[in-house]
């Protein structure tokens, strides 16, 4: 790096409480934006040899993000986003001509689950598994599997509660199936909230394709990356062949560039990061479960992310409480930022997983990052705190 | 611009002549970018401050560039690029239940052309228009018109020869016939190569949707524009409901800053640049066209874009020409860069505009920007003739 980018601020903002919608872009992501608009002007297509240093980088960036998620670099697909990864692989069931059944759970992301009417229509079959409590058991993945199961969509970690799901174990389940029926099912999961925050190696979990989106882990927004090695996947975007035709579009060398950067400091001492998130966790836990009316909707005791939890501050509707504490200068989310857009979609999840609509109706989503100060933490659970007790006068 | 970003350099390399291709960053979409990274960290659906806040920007960028285009601001969606807006159109044929006739000319750019076998597939019956000379013609395009067409794609700057195709009376046909049959029939033109080099108005020329990417204008890659004023265009892609749910995705708000930003400064003075392209054109062909065996296959006397000259080196196969070129700095194409992933492409559409096959094995593009110097370009189109002497012993 050589210093082009200056004055540009750490971002660490103590009083943004919403990174699983977006996070800052960090210092490092914008250096390597900055520093590979300028060095590679080229086409990655073309011929000469700026063409050919554009491919160069692109093909470096690529081995060295499949060494950091533990994949074949032929693997690695860069995208514009986790939305876009996962269009990829459910618009490109449109392709099969004879529809089969499609299996998914009832917590997934609107990128993946609005997909359920169009591939109905198309003639699929869709089961969706029971996913009480945040999880869905292998149990009844197993119970759901039939002959004409084709594909599998289960997401990684939930962006409203932050529930981890046991992917290894439902693929193992899958793979065992389809041995059985001589058939292979496309197991695809949504991780566009487990990169930078949880351990994540692609060929542990055993899935055939992965989403994920860059800005959630201090990267570009509008990059992200699908990792898939089934070959049989064909996407229905048609173009110059880039990205083996699965992604068509000049390659954003900038952006990928930063996307690697921001990976790369992501993924440094992870485990020690882990550790402190769930300190912080516990502590804003500890200020926030002593208030009656205030309730811990997230996992507490089973596996869940440490960065993301989801309250419910009963008697008080989200938007509300939201405001509030925007009021006093906090980022924090009624549910998850892209619902926003389309109202009722976080009743419906954590209805699925029993949360009944009154207190669901009460949402308020905490979710803080590697970055973020435990002071900072606790001076928003206090702020939490107090703002409840003022807007419902509870004393305790 | 408070000088965040330092020593960024002017790049105007005097040696590129693949800006048809891609173009580098200019320094204010640079800027830009880092200033909007630094400004706008929130999510532009989330309700808090700094989401409200982002939102508030995305809506006047979208303002200013229904403004710079001449267009409702209501038909501006931001997209990842020229291949997806084109991706967003032709796939959004596939929701038709009744699929009709699709008309387009021969000389598309892959991300519209590759369309065909897909829809072909769906049932659509496609109507090739020829494209002689590099133009197709309006008495062509009413022929072809039938009570079943629904939809005529045709590019609007080819990106292969420059042609520019006088979409205002395309659209007048499409207009009276479908007054006529009282349906609807969608135009849509790629105008990719058109945006930043010649005058855009949306509203004059008719259509219902066009195509842009930003790297094209000194802008990001990853980032476009789909202006759309059909309200039945449905996607295909699902997800959070951005853009109107036509391109779902959280925003991307630095990308989109910087395309504003390289738009504002392409859209400058744009008269007087053209003029000057409009020399520098003749200068280049003044220096190639003298020689034996250079032919100009771009149009001259008739419409085209000054910043596009294709060219056949005679006895030279393309790649061999290239190669050459590049080893003394300079960087031209063989055709265009994304056909060169699909070996073939440039051969068919230099063929459709009645090229012979001999000649189009030696086509070799130069194209050219506002900021490119004549200085430059004369040293180039010395460069160009002398290794093209030197290559066939061609004395004159």
């Amino acid at each position: 790096m050589d210093g082009m980018v200056q004055n540009y601020p750490a971002m660490e903002n103590g009083k943004y409480f919403d990174w699983a919608a977006t996070s800052p872009m960090c210092r490092e992501a914008v250096e390597a934006y900055v520093d590979a608009a300028e060095r590679y002007i080229g086409n990655p297509s073309a011929r000469h040899s700026s063409g050919r240093e554009a491919k160069q980088f692109l093909t470096e960036k690529r081995e060295r993000i499949a060494e950091l998620l533990d994949c074949e670099p032929s693997s690695v697909y860069f995208t514009s986003g986790g939305t876009e990864s996962n269009s990829i692989v459910l618009g490109g069931l449109l392709r099969f001509l004879s529809p089969g059944n499609l299996i998914t759970s009832r917590m997934e992301h609107a990128s993946v689950s609005e997909f359920k009417p169009v591939l109905r229509n198309a003639g699929w079959q869709i089961t969706e598994l029971p996913s009480k409590g945040g999880y869905v058991g292998a149990g009844d993945l197993e119970a759901a599997l039939n002959p004409k199961t084709r594909f599998v969509g289960i997401m990684m970690v939930n962006n409203v509660t932050g529930s981890i799901q046991d992917i290894g174990t439902l693929t193992e389940c899958v793979r065992k199936y389809a041995e059985g029926i001589k058939r292979r099912i496309h197991f695809h999961t949504d991780a566009v909230q487990a990169l930078g925050k949880i351990p994540f190696s692609f060929r542990k979990l055993g899935v055939d394709s992965a989403s994920f989106s860059a800005h959630k882990f201090r990267g570009p927004r509008g990059v992200g990356l699908l990792i898939n090695s089934d070959e049989s996947l064909a996407s229905l975007s048609r173009g110059g062949g880039q990205e083996s035709g699965l992604r068509p579009g000049t390659e954003n060398i900038p952006g990928i560039a930063a996307m690697a950067a921001a990976l790369e400091r992501a993924l440094e001492n992870q485990e020690e990061k882990l550790k402190r998130a769930e300190v912080i966790k516990s502590l804003i836990i500890s200020v926030l479960s002593p208030v009656s009316g205030i309730r811990i909707l997230s996992p507490v005791s089973s596996p869940a992310s440490p960065y993301i939890i989801e309250t419910a501050v009963t008697g008080v509707p989200s938007e509300v409480f939201v405001r509030m504490m925007d009021k006093a200068g906090y980022s924090l989310s009624a549910g998850s930022a892209c619902s926003n857009n389309a109202k009722g979609k976080v009743d419906d999840l954590l209805g699925a997983m029993g949360v009944p609509a009154s207190i669901a109706s009460s949402a308020v989503r905490i979710s803080f990052s590697p970055d973020t100060a435990s002071e900072d933490a606790f001076a928003m659970a206090e702020c939490f705190r107090d703002t409840y007790k003022n807007l419902t006068g509870v004393r305790k």
